[in-house]
């Protein structure tokens, strides 16, 4: 397993896989600079009449709620059926999920249509997204939304449990990060808090997995921790440089820089994480 | 009064207000790095499914027309109905309303079904979409769009009959800006004219007054007036450090690096505005 | 035709053209932003009912395909059709035309309602998207996607007959750019391969090059070269202040920046260029 994280980015760089986002506008500029920066091709397009197509030349498929609308919806759904068809993975973030009854419903929609490869989101937002797919309503409930970065065995074996429930790679992202697919989890120690002063660096994560997952698709568990490692390992890095006047402008841009310069080697150094 | 405008600021950042933003594609990622700059939560969701369910969950309400469409005008009215409901404050931004009559009468249907709290605008927008809203034409006409800074008391007096008539604050910003409830009237000296030179500098500052509005409900004016001075202020700040090659992008991030290390310390101290 | 290329440059800073984009969510800031830095005022509005309405009052219309959909294209449509009306130049950007047949039939669509003056996009796009308009198939097939910068000749001749056959300039961008109206052809020099790694900068140099046709309207080829040139130019003046930590983000921001600050002068100096 040495040197696989590293391997992983080397891929990226070296297919440079086209990333299709059915992805919000708010980020959708900071998403596709973020995967043009790791080696990859971006192509947006979100007209139901088209969306299909457009997948059929992409390596992946990343599916972001950010700002959908009923004219966006239709096109995740021939866009992910176009995916599964072909077997290329699919990325789903479900930005805000919580946040309205109509917008759970459209994620629920989505996971019962499309073979989802990953779901990647904050644990509130996975927990919002898992109910009704687990057994148990106890697994909801005790999953807290922070994960003791000490003891994070317990939080992780939850995860799995709900990765098995939904048939998904789960990554959840927050203070400490797992990713699981149910079977192995890798806790994750890279990133800073500051990260959530930036607009997107959520989406921005869900694309960078889908970029890997492009690349790597015999592996997709490894492939997703590494995308987690990699973005924590930019917002270190990118933090290095805050002068005292930068804010999160600043950051946002050294943060994507930082990702355009990353090696493999550096990626392999710089990971810190665990596999439970 | 003292120390009105810092504390309004410091507020913000207890609080981190919820702020629902039904905004135009142009900017909203600016918009939304903002609000996180000043400590704000933003949220952009416009789907009209939905619209108002994000709402109920917001402390203030961003409507915002830059690139409204048919589909997104219902969103608003959905949501700023549901805003009016639970007494959450509207902020209004008629972005270009003059350069249409289909944009000027969505204003205007806006404007009339919503309770709005404050319109902010240049003094040709705000003139604009007064129009039908005053009893006496010759206002309209007399005000003119540029604030004579040595003698603001005309416009500060027409301008404060305009909000009368249109029962909202106004926010008419400008060379001079100018804040009325139709009884008092801020005039802030704050601001650089290379501001107009970054796009979106507007729809920041209409966001920016909805954090403000949303964490002082009780005192909207204040707020309004505070949001206003900070913009400019911040706008001050970020020109300090311009170096000879740094253009309209390199300003942009100075400006809202300089709203994400604002203190209302640093507001009180910078705020330049006399009240009429 | 000494100075000619700085005189276009110098009359977007004197006559600052309102340019009207119907453009993709994606890029549309850096668009607005490098608009604002070139000198020109930009408008978006993208919905049916007003398009028509807000390019009545613009001095030039860009049409970009980016993320296109069946609500944008009537505008686009519409548009397109007053511009026409009104005599005002028209650039269409048929981003990633090739990559779906829809997307392909849209642009044909577009091309064959309007009058459009300028098609702005690299070598395949255009290609994919003159199938149809030329009588000689060959023609199609032997365009290659590069152009031998040392050898331009035959790549010149062939977009020229691309240009007759489709009666607007085309603007070829690659390694080597060519700006074409069938007569003479541009063989540009200027630019750095890194621009690729930016997204959005065939969108920027499509409205840039509507900045430029807005305000030199008599002479639409030189307008067209003279934007192409400037881009280029920009993006070896922002590469020049590359550190060895910046990314494609800080690129970014350093090429519109270098557009903040171009002269007529600078761009005539240079530009590298010859005509066929």
């Amino acid at each position: 397993m040495c040197k696989m994280l590293g391997e992983c980015l080397d891929r990226v760089r070296q297919r440079a896989p086209l990333v299709h986002n059915i992805t919000n506008y708010v980020t959708a500029n900071d998403v596709a600079n973020l995967l043009l920066a790791c080696g990859a091709r971006p192509i947006m397009a979100d007209d139901p009449q088209e969306a299909a197509e457009i997948t059929a030349h992409a390596a992946a498929l990343h599916l972001n709620l950010g700002t959908f609308s009923s004219r966006t919806v239709p096109s995740m759904l021939s866009a992910g059926e176009e995916a599964g068809r072909l077997g290329r993975p699919i990325v789903l973030d479900p930005v805000g999920v919580g946040a309205s009854p109509h917008r759970r419903r459209t994620a629920k929609a989505l996971l019962e249509a499309l073979p989802v490869t990953v779901i990647r989101g904050n644990l509130s937002e996975l927990r919002a997204i898992s109910h009704g797919f687990s057994t148990a309503d106890g697994v909801d409930a005790a999953v807290s939304d922070q994960v003791d970065p000490l003891h994070p065995e317990e939080a992780a074996e939850r995860l799995k449990a709900m990765a098995r429930s939904m048939g998904a790679i789960l990554a959840a992202t927050g203070g400490v990060d797992l990713v699981t697919d149910g079977v192995r989890c890798f806790v994750i120690h890279n990133g800073r808090p500051e990260m959530s002063r930036i607009t997107g660096t959520g989406c921005q994560l869900s694309a960078l997995t889908a970029a890997f997952l492009g690349a790597n698709p015999e592996r997709p568990l490894d492939a997703a921790a590494a995308a987690v490692c990699a973005m924590g390992l930019a917002g270190e890095l990118g933090w290095a440089r805050m002068g005292p006047l930068d804010g999160n402008i600043a950051y946002r841009g050294y943060l994507i820089d930082a990702i355009y310069h990353l090696s493999g080697e550096t990626l392999e150094k710089g990971a810190r994480y665990e596999v439970q």
